[in-house]
């Protein structure tokens, strides 16, 4: 992140290098868990299944045309049949592919490696106390990190300051395994791995606009200090991407 | 591209940087156009408002619910209707902010600074002739660059031999022309036009679905040789990344 001329260069396909070096992939070493563990001590949430009841517009062509980046919510409380579906329509698993190889999502992900796991600060969700939690997308569940009614402070000072986040019921935040796509594609796996990442906040913008909320996505956040407001090492899992979600 | 601790750390946010930085935004440095300069002398064709009659399934929900990478196609040509309608989810102009500042499209890009252009290599489409084309996306239109009937060999060239590619109808690539980012976040840019260029293919995605047709995204291509077909410098404008339609 040094120099314009060496981040073009970052995103530039080099998959070609991979010619030359043998994967973890293609030495048979045990591919990484499609999730991170989940806390077996932490308090879940079960989530309702989807099933597309929730939607008020679910015309594709009116949701496409009246996508915006929207930063100015009022104070109502989401549902959790509301978030639900917008964890689904990120990040939800339709289909495990093989012997626990590959999980099909809404959002595709270069060779089905889907290496995110996805955070939220909730705010504002009606039945959740506000706090930090996981989505175990296998099993459509919420984990309790941590129960913490700092929302204001915590997303103010992970997005340098950026004001709207601080009025948003819930923040997105998703984090990247990069090992999980790594392990396939060596150095070839972080530029998709950043495409991918856009995959899926275009479903978050898209999921938002269907049920009459707003997002609008992050990039410029600081990342050590989201790194540790989640426990997240930093090396081996780090933020990635983050999106505000309100009602508007 | 070198090594793995060099490119996660490419994945990390560095916006506190740009605190020490002066941007040419900052230096009131003209900015960029918003798309790059058409041809004046290139054929042009005028393609079909957008108006979502193109589109089969409008069932939002299904639409993400069926979402899948789809590589199996048959030959059947596709409409300008239809390409009309992926050009314009992908990269269509729905509004230009300010005298000229930015534009707002289907898609969302970091600072609305869409730092792309389409061009596709037309296999199949109804009364146009197979070639290389771009889209102008500010007049909705589509210009000529060469007339080519290659199209099997170019597209397996590029793709690194991806057999699939060659019996699509269109293989949608996209540069980057890096400065119209840089120009305001500087060595901020890159990791967001990433992010960027996912959006616009997932709305590829999901646009493909809604009218039976099919797509797959590819990020493993040759960099020269792509860019060299298009004619691009590969430096200040390069491909990012590409996808296949094809019948489904």
């Amino acid at each position: 992140m040094n120099s314009i001329k060496e981040n073009r260069e970052f995103m530039k396909a080099n998959f070609n290098l991979l010619e030359n070096i043998e994967t973890d992939q293609q030495k048979e070493i045990t591919q990484p868990p499609l999730e991170k563990p989940a806390d077996k001590a932490a308090p879940t949430i079960k989530l309702p299944k989807v099933k597309g009841d929730t939607i008020k517009n679910n015309d594709f062509y009116r949701v496409m045309k009246e996508r915006r980046s929207k930063r100015k919510y009022n104070n109502q409380h989401m549902t959790i049949e509301e978030l639900a579906f917008l964890l689904w329509a990120t990040q939800g698993v339709d289909q495990i592919k093989g012997d626990n190889y590959a999980t099909i999502r809404p959002a595709p992900s270069g060779g089905a490696r889907h290496p995110f796991e996805t955070y939220l600060l909730i705010n504002n969700v009606k039945d959740i106390e506000p706090g930090i939690y996981r989505y175990l997308a296998l099993s459509h569940e919420l984990q309790l990190i941590k129960e913490d009614d700092n929302f204001e402070k915590h997303s103010l000072d992970i997005t340098l300051g950026q004001k709207f986040v601080a009025k948003s019921a819930v923040l997105f935040i998703w984090s990247c395994i990069p090992y999980r796509s790594e392990w396939r594609y060596n150095i070839s796996a972080h530029k998709t791995m950043l495409l991918d990442a856009g995959h899926l906040c275009q479903n978050l913008y898209l999921a938002c606009e269907a049920i009459d909320w707003g997002t609008c996505a992050i990039a410029a956040y600081n990342q050590s200090l989201a790194d540790t407001l989640l426990r997240l090492d930093g090396d081996d899992e780090f933020v990635v991407y983050m999106a505000a979600v309100g009602k508007v």
